[in-house]
């Protein structure tokens, strides 16, 4: 489950506010999201175990859009499917599967967009991360994180960080 | 060591032209990659076992940069770090670790820059996808890799792929 922390902490970083785990429960994954966000700030909603469905069509029930990110959707760099979706102005769900995933994601019933960050074979990480740093288009980088209790101060060289008193 | 796959094949996704695990030998990483590279295309080169130092010193005496992504160093959305580093017209080299990295990482004698993909935890998955993207300016994604044996035929709804005849 390494790798569904890093997916859920670059969703944080870069920009996400909040991360569900579909169909199952980890409670290790649940404990390192939730220590990170007390540590470094923001409010990151973490849930997880409700099924997929529900979660999808809670949120197409509330007005939200649901965007798949594939290998085999519009690729996001030669096509405007980024345009189309920002321009829709509402509340995005991503949608990520590891290796496999149902052929129901890419369906109208799902998802609103299947998007290709690129139509390589890479990573749900990188595509979350990359897909995130486009849509905010790079301002979620400086953003500060409230009530954090470490803050890094950015160096050429070496490492900075500021501790809150009393953590 | 799934998470390095994730690492070696964003890479080739966002348009580096090789990976060198350093310091340790993953034949089934190597298998992974090399499989992915000779049916998607693409001359991607992937190396192991090196230490990072004969690697690190290798790239320099060429002429390349290294630059180092971390969390500590400086802000490539809030500082001009991304400019300078392309202003030295000089071949990148990435340098990654995984939690804990040496304190030479950070010195000058390694490093020639030590970059921030933001100053929050998450991956090095992410952060070398999203250096990668914006360093290439996103014309990585619409590259076309040679000699693939699948492409992918980008979609709204499903997945098509071309596979080239005799594979």
């Amino acid at each position: 489950m390494r790798l569904t922390s890093h997916v859920a902490l670059a969703s944080r970083a870069f920009g996400a506010s909040g991360f569900i785990l579909a169909d199952t429960a980890d409670e290790h994954l649940k404990a390192t999201v939730e220590k990170v966000t007390k540590s470094w700030g923001g409010n990151f909603r973490f849930a997880m175990g409700k099924p997929w469905r529900n979660s999808v069509s809670e949120w197409r029930s509330k007005g939200g859009v649901v965007v798949h990110l594939t290998i085999y959707g519009e690729n996001m760099q030669t096509s405007d499917v980024l345009h189309r979706i920002r321009d829709s102005g509402k509340n995005v769900l991503l949608l990520v599967g590891s290796q496999k995933v149902p052929a129901e994601f890419y369906s109208a019933e799902v998802s609103d967009f299947n998007v290709a960050v690129g139509n390589q074979p890479h990573s749900e990480c990188a595509a979350v991360a990359v897909f995130l740093d486009r849509f905010f288009e790079g301002k979620e980088l400086s953003k500060s994180f409230e009530n954090a209790r470490i803050r890094v101060v950015p160096q050429e060289r070496g490492k900075q960080i500021k501790v809150k008193h009393g953590f």
